[in-house]
């Protein structure tokens, strides 16, 4: 069986981090599968997805680490020839993947206990995101 | 079909690297599936999963790149909160990612000659884990 | 249902990219699943697969981040055991993934509208690659 949604999220950009974890399990309870997997895409090339304790410390370090590696005050080719200041966006969305896949059974999300799912928008403005909630299993 | 497993890993923690190849093919035998894809999923927030070779050069290296841009020594704003020093942990983990998803045929994985599956636990003391290896297929 | 295939590129190694989204769509096509999930697998550990906007601008970019930090002018614990100088293709590939999973439905990739598969060659030298696609679904 394979059941396809659409989670809507209103970001302000700028690594701004959803915790989307309630919202993939009640789409596991819509879908009528009772084990199997969740992959949760992001259709965007500035957005990505992971897993993260959710508290403000983690989110702190976690933007920190971004700002570190992919500094966004530096120079961009992207930048240089399309002029939207978001080629940091892009090349964070790249390393951290746009593709989750979490397994489940009987209707319940396996995961940890302090392990929540993150949706996190790079881009440099805000903005109306529709996620890939694909289900497959039994 | 579905399949859900469990794998047991006690570990040292700070980076400790298992390769659990084998342990993930041994489950697909045990799981009658002949093909499909296999989730390895690290149900908590200081652990991850890819691949690498297994050789002590790659695996020294592995941990010199996360110690460059993930330092432990700098400050985390999560210990500042919770005081037990695995602010870098927590990063790394969600850097790398809890998830890995391998496809198999014929019940082999299809993986190159010199790739293994490694679990590395991030956190910064010994830990039981337990991962869960989540069959679908045919 | 489940259906492998497999894609062979020819690469110039070096961090070369290849967009592989028209490959993988038609490979949909062929394995008359009409929704669910491709893994897109590199059976390879210097080499990685994840999406970006596939212009020359982000593209230049994404290979000055990994010359940033998985610097090849550094000396690499593999390559002192080895003496085949691709330490830094291995710890690339391994920080990126092998491993891609994408929703599919009605036949089509969600993928966003800039959003483009990519696999990158991290080794030192051309290679032959083959690439598994493992296509899940009903």
């Amino acid at each position: 069986m394979v059941n396809t949604a659409y989670l809507q999220v209103s970001t302000n950009g700028n690594t701004d981090i959803h915790d989307i974890t309630t919202k993939v399990e009640a789409e596991i309870l819509r879908s009528e599968v009772a084990s199997g997997l969740v992959t949760v895409f992001c259709p965007s090339s500035t957005s990505a997805v992971t897993t993260i304790e959710f508290e403000n410390g983690c989110l702190s370090d976690f933007r920190s680490l971004f700002d570190e590696i992919v500094n966004p005050e530096r120079p961009y080719a992207h930048n240089l020839r399309w002029g939207d200041g978001n080629g940091h966006s892009h090349i964070r969305a790249a390393l951290l993947g746009p593709s989750l896949t979490v397994p489940f059974s009987d209707r319940k999300l396996l995961l940890g206990t302090w392990q929540q799912i993150i949706f996190v928008d790079f881009d440099n403005r805000p903005r109306q995101r529709r996620l890939v909630l694909q289900v497959v299993g039994d």
